[in-house]
């Protein structure tokens, strides 16, 4: 696995700068050529360096002719960027060969480029959040990771967690199968899409919002309040996006705190409240998102949901299509 | 001042119940005649009742032929509502002349209706948030309220905060002019628009955003770290919302906390920012916001916007369009 993989910093400084150098030699450590950009420990404000270093230094990654590029970390500083990136550069880039890898922030180029261009990513750890560890990174993270750089990963599969019905259904079969859990079934062929929901809400209604229907949409985020996830599926559910796709996969929703004032409103009421407000599955337990245990997602990809009961895979295959 | 005004709680759940009652001694004090709806201390789960409630609760206040409908108080409840709000009887009440008010959550249904519908409402207090206090309500509150609902509140003046021009500027006065600052213009004839600005970029790509052109877009936010403020002003201006305006108006933002990560990036980072991607007027310090101190703002109206240095003066005259 010799391949060359560029590193840029397009969004948040690296302050824990350890933890940068932990994660390149544990990348180092698989084989991998690691090619750390000039730019990626400048700071400017909060950000890596003014808005024209970080449009450079992801000007030099789409000219590296690299197999991956990965960011160093996310943060904040993408969206502002949006109107100045090279996305046709970028999707021959991507075309050659040159495969994109990140989340958070990054969902915002992701999509974009998605909107732009059809070219497709990968939705996966960044430099410090992956692999910055003292403990190295989490070993489903880590083999998804491998199976990737190699080529061979060609889908995923978990486990929906427990979840009663509520009371007093009818029908319970068609509610169960509304839920997605206690049934069976196949959703063949939709575009996996999404990332960070609140990055994703700040996009619609711009030029950098994917209009994918038939879509697999996964979603993730976290330090906010369930309250506030609502609001943001809301904006989908009233742009008409949600009712457009075969399936919402809930990926990790993490680090937000409760309040008595809640009186019991949380991710749980939400997501049963989408669910009622859909007549297509919602999905939950995707491990993705701000956690050490996620796997990896091919963003702009077609792939299979296979729905048994609790147990879920999503299969896309190796190939481009 | 014999006049009706009704009272609902259509978001969140009244906890401070003796707050909301001096809240309605103090209106009743004013000669107002308050009617407080069945439903405004009910709660459900973080609510002030379930969907169905809240929406009935709307209803009566529509119905009720009353001069004035306000709000027990903010939080979280109507943007998952916007879909079953009778517009068209709620803009017919204001048409024969019952008046909504509102702001935070409200947002939400006073850009909807004023989507939907053209009415106009008033960006006002609530009931605990503007008149609970045990030290009774800020005094420019007061007399802005009374001025309202005496139909003799004919517009508003403000001083913007001091800030100095970036330096290294070759063209000192067009800039200034563009910072809306050290120079004087008179804009005729915006239409006054906004109010808080997550729920009104949670409403980008939906129905119930007006698609206003040649207004004042006023904003305002709470507890949005600046990065999150900036990011909602990004959405609006990828959206082409911000470059149809005649002019933006910053409100109260506050609240937040900036962390040493930020080294120095704040609400004038963003607001410079803001005036450097766009060619009309960024004006700063209208005082409305989740803050004491604050005025009314008579959405869907139009107004002259008149600037003289830092003083600013927004005119609407009283009578309705």
């Amino acid at each position: 696995m010799n391949s060359h993989l560029y590193v840029i910093s397009p969004s948040g400084a690296v302050r824990d700068k350890a933890a940068f150098k932990r994660g390149v030699r544990y990348l180092e450590g698989l084989g991998l050529q690691v090619e750390v950009d000039s730019g990626v420990l400048s700071s400017h404000f909060r950000f890596a360096g003014d808005d024209t270093s970080r449009l450079a230094a992801l000007d030099r990654a789409i000219a590296s002719g690299s197999d991956w590029v990965m960011l160093s970390r996310g943060g904040y500083g993408l969206t502002r960027l949006l109107h100045q990136i090279p996305y046709k550069r970028m999707a021959k880039a991507v075309s050659k060969g040159t495969q994109f890898m990140g989340f958070s922030d990054f969902t915002s180029v992701q999509m974009a480029l998605l909107a732009q261009t059809g070219a497709g990513t990968w939705a996966g750890p960044s430099v410090v959040e992956g692999f910055g560890s003292v403990d190295g990174p989490d070993d489903v993270l880590e083999s998804c990771f491998i199976d990737v750089l190699n080529h061979r990963f060609e889908g995923t599969g978990w486990r929906q967690p427990q979840e009663k019905l509520p009371s007093g259904m009818r029908h319970e079969q068609f509610h169960a199968k509304r839920l997605g859990m206690e049934a069976a079934f196949h959703l063949k062929d939709g575009l996996v899409w999404g990332g960070n929901l609140s990055v994703l809400c700040s996009l619609v209604g711009t030029p950098y919002f994917p209009q994918v229907v038939s879509g697999f949409l996964f979603l993730e985020d976290v330090g906010e309040h369930p309250y506030r996830v609502e609001r943001l599926l809301t904006q989908l559910l009233h742009a008409g996006v949600l009712t457009k796709q075969k399936a919402i996969v809930l990926g990790q929703f993490s680090d937000y705190r409760l309040t008595p004032h809640d009186r019991g409103f949380d991710l749980k009421t939400v997501t049963n409240w989408l669910r009622s407000q859909l007549k297509i599955p919602v999905i939950a337990g995707l491990p993705f998102g701000h956690v050490r245990r996620k796997v990896l997602l091919p963003v702009g990809r077609h792939a299979d949901l296979v729905v048994q009961g609790r147990e879920v895979l999503l299969l896309w295959g190796d190939e481009v299509d």
